[in-house]
């Protein structure tokens, strides 16, 4: 045990010493990318709050939960959900061995690169395309597919890996919550085991704290080893009033703050603002057509709509403006 | 800005005070009520290696994932299951308002006092009951419900709480390994929101790491108050081939270490094993008649069948006797 009880203090007292450097450098400057504005005030101040003992907001830290939506709150969703991008890859890659593919919709439209052709049979063909990339699987099978796609993908726009289309200010937020105590999570209408392969080491969020939409799956044993095997049946959809019933099920308490960008979050910011005591509940608004995009309404994903708008005001929601709030979107080259 | 900054330095001290001096103390004495013997040495065997930087088993701390049941694992489940035994205090405050219960089973045997009568319905019985009784509120109200009949209730053999109920020996193992940089999960066939409300105060456990079986829930406002509301359908069974699902859905990674005591974690304990890398895979064997039960194929809940003894032999899993390996079962008196 001498070995290891040395080891294990020497463990101890490393990640006390980065415990005190990460916390003496983020005190330097608190939210960089962020320029001074009501937003900024308003995510220090509520910190602030219930950080400080003996404050009448003051919250215990394992009640200090953050959720926070991903596409389009965390990373970009245009010109189309990375997801969904991921899938149209996986038809082209797949297509060979399903020669019925050709005259199927709406696989046949996609092969021939007509997107918009293909996802004009709704909900419906993107069930199809989902279950026919998604299922069929091991769930380690599909994780290395994630992997290898976002290993060699790029942004049709930017032309950088996906995971370099995360928003700087939202990772120094991110940062920022977790070095006051906070536990942050991820409640998306995307794909958990979409997000889980990249998550932790993208945005500091691990595997056990990402909820997110999900289909089914079967325990089984393929050549004497246990595997998981996706099944092409929908588990769960954590959309709108299902991120409220998402976040009690894996969280099992209410968030004290919630960042979402569309009429998908409403929901989870109302469920988190029901709660007594202080809140943080913001909004991200797309307004930024020179560095990112501008589409709020106008947008068949990500909707800004003018109720959630209405809603927001009403109910003292905090709208940040990537325009004015945000020095810069994406993380500089390294 | 500048108080926030001294106060939090000051937490992170203490935070790190504390760090030590549990890990001071853990290392004058490791798992005290376990007696010196296979289990317990197994036990920090596979500690030592998998926190030891620079051995071959060396684990990163987030992946030091260890999964517990929680029935006849972390507390007693004699005379039979005490989410059971709330379901049916339940049946009889309720009895009141459905009067149609006195003539209609499973109530109506239960009302009376036959317990064996009214399960001999079945799972089918026991779902009524389950429905009647952990449905129709909110999940506020059903988390009040839980604490309060746990305040007041007592184990019909020890004449006390059920959360007295727990086994120390186990408390220590979960102190132990999170001293250790894992992460603890509760992985039960009992329901979710059954466990939620006191396993953080008993174990340890906060809310978030409880992953069981659950009905569904659906939010609304109620009000103008944002709930959600517990729908007599079931939503998920975390038992057999369903515990390694639940562990992926919630956790999204293999454990590394998992602890069961029936034919029930069979498959946790496999998915564990499934992994590569050191694993550490236990089943507490329940031979104790004069300090606990002896039970095991024998009883018709908590079964360990001598085809998990047979499978546990093959696969190297080590069973912890309660009559050799722990000096005491219960916590003592406060």
């Amino acid at each position: 045990m001498k070995t290891t009880y040395k080891q294990n203090l020497l463990t101890i007292t490393l990640a006390c010493a980065v415990a005190f450097t990460a916390f003496i450098a983020q005190a330097d400057e608190v939210l960089p990318s962020w320029n001074d504005g009501s937003a900024k005030k308003t995510i220090v101040e509520f910190v602030s709050k219930v950080t400080t003992p003996g404050s009448p907001d003051f919250v215990p830290v394992p009640e200090r939960i953050a959720t926070f939506d991903n596409d389009g709150t965390l990373w970009c969703e245009q010109p189309m959900y990375f997801q969904l991008i991921f899938a149209l890859d996986r038809v082209k890659a797949l297509a060979p061995s399903h020669p019925e593919w050709k005259t199927k919709e709406p696989f046949a439209s996609l092969l021939k690169g007509d997107v918009r052709g293909a996802l004009a049979g709704g909900e419906r063909a993107i069930g199809e395309i989902v279950m026919a990339t998604h299922a069929g699987m091991t769930t380690a099978e599909f994780e290395k597919l994630v992997k290898d796609w976002l290993a060699t993908a790029k942004h049709p726009i930017y032309q950088k890996p996906y995971t370099d289309c995360v928003y700087q200010p939202m990772l120094e937020l991110l940062a920022y919550l977790r070095a006051n105590g906070f536990k942050t999570f991820i409640v998306s209408g995307g794909g958990i085991e979409f997000m889980r392969p990249w998550t932790e080491q993208v945005y500091g969020i691990p595997p056990e704290q990402v909820v997110g939409s999900s289909i089914k799956t079967k325990y089984e044993m393929r050549d004497g080893q246990p595997v998981l095997v996706r099944l092409p049946e929908v588990n769960f959809i954590d959309d709108k009033a299902g991120k409220p019933v998402g976040i009690n099920q894996h969280i099992g308490r209410r968030p004290i703050a919630a960042f979402g960008n569309s009429d998908g979050d409403q929901q989870m910011l109302e469920y988190a603002q029901g709660g007594s005591g202080a809140r943080l509940l913001m909004l991200v608004h797309h307004d930024d057509q020179a560095r990112e995009f501008e589409y709020g309404a106008k947008s068949h994903i990500g909707t800004f709509s003018q109720e959630l708008m209405t809603e927001a005001k009403a109910k003292d929601w905090n709208v940040i403006s990537m325009k004015e709030d945000w020095k810069q979107i994406f993380p500089s080259k390294k």
